[in-house]
């Protein structure tokens, strides 16, 4: 049975509150998701939340009402509360009317299956919340198998990133890696890297990429470092007609993969 | 000369962080941007602030005392004050050391020269700065003219939406209008309204696009209304690979950008 919470100060309340920083997260092993659509696209990933958190008071959705019945058949508790509570924990003024705790979803790097997609993404210290989260979609979007995360990235499970992502944290694998990690554990199987930059000439449309093609993304203020270029089995560049001298990382990341992925769908 | 201000108190500091807030912007045209980069792009581009604040003590950077000189040979004011009193103005803790106080920059819809680039942007009701600010950076990307904001979009000269056009802001032109008039100014003269929609089976990568090619971006949430995608010359389709059904809004467009630049780089 669902039980009810009225009150700021209950420990849970506290406790959810607390996911939105990092280090608690971190200690938790757990994050939040909120909205009914993206729980819903969670589940039909075979992912529940551990807690599941709606607004008291009005009927809930039919949707809301079967997720609760499936959080809680499996052991999950479900809990009823006021908008302001909800509102509190997403740190959002129109809260949205259900809250998911989930238990965080990193894949040991090992544990990757690279033939599961032709597509991944490689993100080197990527600092913006939104650019992870809409890189995420984006792999979704385009069949990629997820992302890898190379030296000192940001939380892949802050609120931010997980609403930038519009569910895709629940559809696209998440790895954490060392770059000399990474680089052994690429160079033990097929694999393609393919690195953007400014240091060459070569367009991006010149090559035939192949699956699994790996297409690293470097730090949206400083691009990739030299060495890391050198790794690289393919270094491009994409073309740029203006003044700027570089896209927004996750648009780099997106002409890129549909560059890719429409090699792949001509054959 | 530089005059030196030093107290929060000031009417000049109060005036210009009031410039955070739309409806302050608005009444005095006015708007800021950060940053020695982006100070100096739109000097590059023959534009200068009409107030430029920077941090009194430390040495200016020559980048910046250049400017100064320019802005003061123009008639303009610089200002000296404390990284305190410039982080307050930009609302951000690490302030950039220069900040620019700029006449908004938009341009009435009949002054538009379409012939002058190849690809524009009309974005429907967009309501994310940040989507707007890096679709202008894509603009200047792919060597765009600019983007044509209809009904109710975010309003572009949002610290936010500055922030993230990376200076684009200077280089692309920005114009205002309804849907009614932006069609009867399009239809006066050449150009192929596309539209990018999931109601359509018809690939992207399809249709031989021509200059001007006007790339019309819907609502974040909604996408274009149906009387929109009826008004367009071509209706095309993004493929979608994964569980989700839609990009980002400027992710979408710079994925159309880059097929139509493509194809004219082509030939």
């Amino acid at each position: 049975m669902p039980r009810e919470i009225t009150g700021f100060s209950n420990p849970l309340v506290k406790r959810v509150r607390g996911l939105r920083e990092k280090k608690l997260r971190k200690r938790e092993g757990l994050f939040l998701a909120e909205g009914l659509r993206i729980l819903t696209e969670a589940r039909d990933q075979g992912v529940l939340p551990e807690m599941l958190f709606l607004a008291s008071g009005a009927r809930p959705h039919p949707l809301a009402e079967q997720l609760m019945a499936q959080v809680e058949a499996a052991g999950g508790d479900v809990i009823l509360t006021s908008p302001d509570i909800l509102g509190k924990m997403s740190g959002k003024d129109n809260a949205q009317a259900v809250v998911g705790v989930y238990r965080d979803r990193l894949t040991p790097l090992p544990a990757l299956d690279r033939a599961a997609a032709p597509i991944w993404f490689v993100a080197q210290a990527m600092r913006d919340p939104g650019n992870l989260g809409t890189l995420l979609r984006i792999g979704d979007a385009v069949g990629a198998g997820g992302v890898i995360l190379v030296d000192d990235c940001v939380d892949p499970f802050s609120v931010e990133t997980v609403r930038a992502s519009m569910g895709a944290i629940f559809t696209q694998k998440l790895a954490q890696a060392s770059w000399a990690d990474f680089l052994a554990w690429l160079r033990a199987g097929p694999g393609q890297l393919v690195g953007t930059s400014l240091n060459t000439d070569f367009d991006y449309q010149q090559p035939r990429y192949q699956a699994p093609a790996f297409l690293l993304i470097g730090n949206e203020a400083r691009g990739l470092p030299a060495d890391y270029e050198a790794a690289c089995d393919l270094l491009v560049k994409i073309p740029m007609m203006g003044r700027a001298d570089s896209l927004n990382a996750s648009v780099a990341g997106a002409v890129m993969a549909y560059e890719v992925l429409n090699q792949m769908r001509r054959g």
